[in-house]
C-alpha cells in the first residue's frame, strides 16, 4: 500500500483500543477516503512504514532514532487523553511536528459523571437505594437529614483544565460561588469566566463540594494531605475525578470512616481494587470502578476527532479538536497508560 | 393575645411539619416582629381567632361556613405544596382571599434530585457501586456498555409547571433537544423558551430520558399506561417524581424487569412500600422513598416564604413568592396529603 | 351573528390599533374557527352583544351597570399594555372575570431596544455616526476615551416586573453586578434569580448603567428626582424606558446638559415634543420617540396571545400568555392610553 | 541595567501605544517587579540588548539575523491584535519561541460594539435619534415599520475566530438560529456549542443578520462579492467588523443605497475615509470609524496580558492569556497595523 500526494499515509495502530471501539464506520469511512492507512502487525511493519508517513495515530514506541527515520511526519496522535514518555517530544516540537491527544473526547462524558457523584453524594441517592433494598427505606425528611442544595452553595475545583471547563457550565445552571485553585493560571483567566480564583487552602476551607481534577505531576501528588483534608468543612463532599495520587488515599478513607467526609471515588491507588479493601464497605462512599469516561460516546469521539484533525492538518490548518502538547508540560505529566 | 392595625393576627398550625422545622428562629422572629400570631391548640381556639384572623398559614379545615365567620381573612397559606380539599375554594375566590402553598419551595430540590436519578441511570452509578461493594466492579468500559450522556440529547418532560421550569436551566446546560408535553400551556409559552411543544406520544417516541413531572387529576390518571410505555425507545430512562398515579405501575415494573427500560422511582402506589414488593429487587431501578423534595433547606424556604408574602399582602400588595390558586385548577387535584 | 356552546362570543374592538396590525391572517383564522367574533361599530351594538358575550378584547367602557348586563362574562383582554381606569375592576374581581393584558406581547422588544440603547451609550455609536456624517470622525482610540464595557459592569435596575425579567437574561451574558430596586418584590425573589435587591439609594450610587423600567404610581413620580440623579456617578449612562414621570425631566436633561450623564429616553413628558425642546439638540442623549415596545412582531404577538388565552379560558384552563390583573395593583397605575 | 536569573530581561516597545496607554500603574509595578525591563531608544539600543533578551514586547523588526542574536529568547509579544511580517517566525518555531498577540484583549470590546451596531440596525436607533435631532421624529409605530427582532432570528456568523467566540454568548441570550461559515474548523467543533455549521452561501441565504468577522487572507479578500451579496434576503442587516477588504465595498455600498441592505461599518477601505465618500450620507448605514476594539479598558487588558503571560513563561509554564501563533497561519493573515 503506498501513498500519494492526495492521500497522505497514516500509521494506524488503535492499541489498547480495539478499532472498532473508537471509529465508527462512517468515520472510518472518512479515514481511508482521504488518507492511506496501514495498520502495521509488527514492529519491523511499522519500522518500514514510517519514512513515507505523514502521520501515526496511536502510541506506539517514537524514540528519537525511530522519529528520525520519519522525515514526513507531520503530526502523532495518541488515541488515550494523556501525554505517555513513548515519544521523543523535544524532536517533536524542533520539527512542528504536532503532538495531540484525544482528552477533550472525555471530557464531556467524566464532567456528566462529576455532577452525577456530587448530585449522589449531596442527595444520598445511592446510599437509600442500597436502605431500599434491605428494607430499610426512610420516607420523605426521614433519610434527608444530611441532604444539601447545590444550588447556591459554594463549591471548589482543584484544577481547571479540560475537565474543569466541561464541568463549568453544568455547575453554573446552580448559580454556586466557584472556587478554582489551579497554580497554571493566571487569576484573570478564571475571573473572565465568572470564577473565583483562589488559593488551595481557601478553596478547601470554604467549599461544601470539591471536585479534584488536577493531573498528575511531581507537585500535584499528594496535594491533598491530611492537613488539606481537615480545611474541609464537616460533612463536605469531595468527588475524585482526575487521579488517585492526587490525594492521600488512607487520609481520605480514614474520614469518610469517621463520617466526617463523604467522597465519591473513580480513581484508585491500585486498579483492580483489593477484594477485601475496606473502602468496600464504607457508607459514607460512592464506589466508582475508573468509569467516568470511558463510555461508548466518547470513544466514538475519538476516531472522529482523529479524522478532523487530521484532514486540517494534511489541508495546511492547524488542528481543531485534540488537545495540543504544550512544551512546558508534556514532560511533567505522571499519568500511566490504563492497562 | 390581641391583633393591632399595625401587627394583624396570623393563626398558625404548621401541621403536618414541626413549627422549627419550616420556620428558621430568624424567620420566626420576622413572623412575630411583624404579626400577631396564635397557635391554637384545639378546634374551638382556631374558631375564636377566627373572626379577627389576617391570616390563616396551614391547613386547617376552612369549609364555607367557619370562613363566613372570618370576615377579615385575607389569605390562607398552605404549609405543603398542593391545594387540598380542606377550604372552600369558591367563598374565598369570591372574597379576594389569597390562596397559597409552598410548591416553589420544594421545586430546586425536586429539580436537582431529578436531576441526579437521570445521570445516575445515564451511567448506573448507583448499580455500579452496589456491584463494587459485592465485590464485582467492572473498570473503565466494561461497566459502561449501555452508558450514555445527556449532552445534545433528546429529552421529554411530562407536564411543565413550577417543577419543569425549574429543571429547565439544569438541563439547558446538557443543550439537550427538550420535548414538552403540557396541554395546559399553548405551545408558544414553550417556544418562548426554547422549548419544543410536543404530543404525548412524540414526547415518548423520541425520548432518552422522560421525566414525569404532572400532577395528578382525572386525566392525567394512568396517563403513562402500557401503549404509552411502549412508545419508549429501549434502554430509555424514565424520572417518576411527582406522583405515582401517574403512571401504571405494574406496566411500568414489567418493562424495567425485563431490562427494556430503566426508572428511577421517588413516589409509590403505596406508601410504605411493602416489604416483599419486588421492585426492591430490581437492577433496573434506582429506588427512592419520597425523598426529591422534603430537605431541610426547602423546608426552611417554606417559613421565609410565608412570611416574605404575609408581609407583601398585610402592605397592600399582591405575594411574590408562594403559588396562587387558579380558580380553574384548585378542584381538580386528586394529591393526597403525606401522612 | 349568534354564538353557540361551541364558539362561545367574544366582542372585538382592537382600536387604537386596526384589526390587522394585531392580528396575523393564521390568528385570524384561528379566532374566528373558535369564537363566534362580533366587532360593534357603535356603542349600541356593543351593548347589545354584551348579554352573550364570554370575553370582550379591546379596551371599551366597561363600568359596573354595563357588566351587570354581560352575565356571561368570562374574560376582558386589553389590547394594549397597561390596566386603564376604563373597567370596574372590582365586579371582574368579585365575579372571577379574567383581567388581562398583553403587556407580555412588548416585553422582548423592549428589552432589546433597552440593551441597544445601553451599548450605544456604552460606546457613542449614534453620536459618532453623527459626526462621521458631519466629517468630523475620530478614528480607533480618538473617539472611544469615554467608551466602557457592559461586561462585568455594575447594573441597576429601577423596577423588576415583566420588562425586567426580559432584560435580565440579555444582560446576564455580560456576567454584570445587577442590583435591583423593586419595592413590591421581597430580597428572596430578587436572589434566587442571582440579582443582588438593593435600595433607590444604593442602585444609583453603585451602578453605572441604570434602567429605569418602574410603571408610573403616585409612589413612582419622580421617583429619580435632583437628589437621587445626583447620587449617579459621573459619566453614568440612564435608559429612561418605561414612563416620563418617574424622572424628574428637567434636572436629567440638566445633567446631560452638563456633561455628567448620558441618557437614551424613549418616553417624554409630552409626545410629540415639541420643536424647539432643547432636548433635541444635547449631545450626551439617545433620541428615541416611544419606540422601544411597538414593532410588528410585538403587535402580532397580541393577537396571538388573545387567541390562545381565549381558548384556554373556554376550555376551562386559566390563561397562560397575558399579564393577569393583581387586585392589589389594578387600581394603582397612572399610564395614559397612547393617543 | 542588567538582568538577573531572578528578573529576566524584557524589551520593551509600546508603540504604536504610549507605554501608559497599555500599562495600568498596577500593571507596570508588577511588570517590574517581576523583571528587568529596558525601553530601548534607539535600534542600537535594542541590538545591544537582545542577546541578553528573555522576551520582546511589541513589535520591533526581528528578522533571522536578529533574532540569531537573541539566543536566551523565549517568547515575542506583540501589543496589536494581529501577526505583521516584522518577525522571522521560522526561526521562532525551530526554537520554541512563544509568539503571542495581544487579540484576546479587544475580543469583549469588538464583540459587544457588534451587537450594539447589530440592535442599531434591527431598530434604526441612530437613524431615528438623527430624524428627532431633524424634528422629524416618528412615534410609536410610525417608525418601526421595518424594525425586527433579534429573539429567535436567523444570525450568520462569517468565521468564528476569537471575535466570534466572545459574540456567541452575547447573541445566545436572544435564542437564534446560528449559522457559522468557518472553513478552518470541522462541523463538529460549531456542533458542539450549539452552532449550526453552514456554506458561506447557505449563511447567507438564511441569515437576516450576518456577522462579518473573518481575518484577511489571500482567500477571504472579497470573500463577499456581488454574489454573495445578493443571496442576502432583502432587509438583512450586515455589520462588518473585523477587516474591510473580506467584502466588495462598492457592492456592498450600491446595495445599501438602494436600500436593499442595511450595514454597520467600522473598517474601511482607506482610512481616514475620503470627505466625499458618499458612504457618509447613506441613510441605511450606521458609521463607524474602526472603533469597535480600541477601547480604554481593552488597551489596559493588553499590559496585564503581557504581565501575566510573561510570568507564566519565566516560571516555565505555557501562556494563558494571549494568542499563540499558529505555524500555518501565521504566514497568511494579510492585515496591515493601524497607523
Amino acid at each position: 500500500m503506498s501513498s500519494t500526494p492526495d492521500k497522505p499515509l497514516v500509521i494506524l495502530r488503535a492499541a489498547p483500543h480495539p478499532t472498532d471501539r473508537i471509529f465508527t464506520p462512517d468515520a472510518l469511512t472518512r479515514l481511508h477516503d482521504r488518507f492511506t492507512v496501514i495498520e502495521p502487525d509488527s514492529e519491523a511493519a511499522l519500522d518500514d512504514a514510517l519514512p513515507d508517513a505523514f502521520a501515526v495515530v496511536g502510541q506506539p514506541e517514537l524514540p528519537a532514532e525511530r522519529l528520525a527515520r520519519a522525515g514526513k511526519l507531520r503530526a502523532v496522535l495518541n488515541v488515550e487523553g494523556n501525554f505517555y514518555p513513548h515519544v521523543d517530544y523535544d524532536s517533536c516540537f524542533e520539527r512542528g511536528i504536532h503532538l495531540l491527544n484525544c482528552g477533550p473526547a472525555y471530557a464531556q462524558a467524566v464532567a456528566e459523571y462529576a455532577l452525577g457523584l456530587a448530585l449522589d453524594l449531596a442527595r444520598g441517592i445511592s446510599r437509600e437505594d442500597r436502605a431500599f433494598r434491605a428494607g430499610r427505606e426512610r420516607y420523605v425528611y426521614e433519610g434527608n437529614a444530611d441532604a444539601v442544595l447545590l444550588q447556591g452553595s459554594d463549591i471548589g475545583l482543584i484544577g481547571f483544565g479540560q475537565l474543569g471547563r466541561a464541568l463549568h457550565p453544568l455547575l453554573a445552571a446552580f448559580r454556586p460561588t466557584l472556587r478554582v485553585y489551579d497554580p497554571w493560571l493566571p487569576p484573570a483567566v478564571l475571573r473572565e469566566q465568572g470564577l473565583v480564583p483562589a488559593t488551595l487552602d481557601e478553596t478547601l476551607t470554604r467549599s461544601w463540594f470539591v471536585f479534584v481534577l488536577a493531573t498528575v505531576t511531581d507537585e500535584s501528588r499528594h496535594l491533598l494531605g491530611e492537613r488539606e483534608l481537615d480545611l474541609l468543612p464537616d460533612g463536605a463532599r469531595l468527588m475524585l475525578i482526575s487521579r488517585a495520587p492526587v490525594v492521600d488515599f488512607p487520609a481520605l478513607l480514614a474520614r469518610v470512616a469517621e463520617g466526617r467526609l463523604l467522597a465519591g471515588i473513580d480513581v484508585w491507588p491500585e486498579e483492580p481494587v483489593a477484594a477485601d479493601d475496606p473502602a468496600r464497605g464504607l457508607e459514607g462512599l460512592v464506589l466508582s470502578a475508573h468509569r467516568a469516561g470511558g463510555i461508548p460516546e466518547a470513544f466514538w469521539t475519538i476516531g472522529d476527532m482523529v479524522v478532523d484533525d487530521l484532514t486540517l492538518i494534511a489541508r495546511g490548518l492547524p488542528p481543531a479538536r485534540m488537545q495540543v502538547a504544550a512544551r512546558e508540560l508534556v514532560g511533567r505529566y505522571r499519568n500511566r497508560p490504563v492497562s
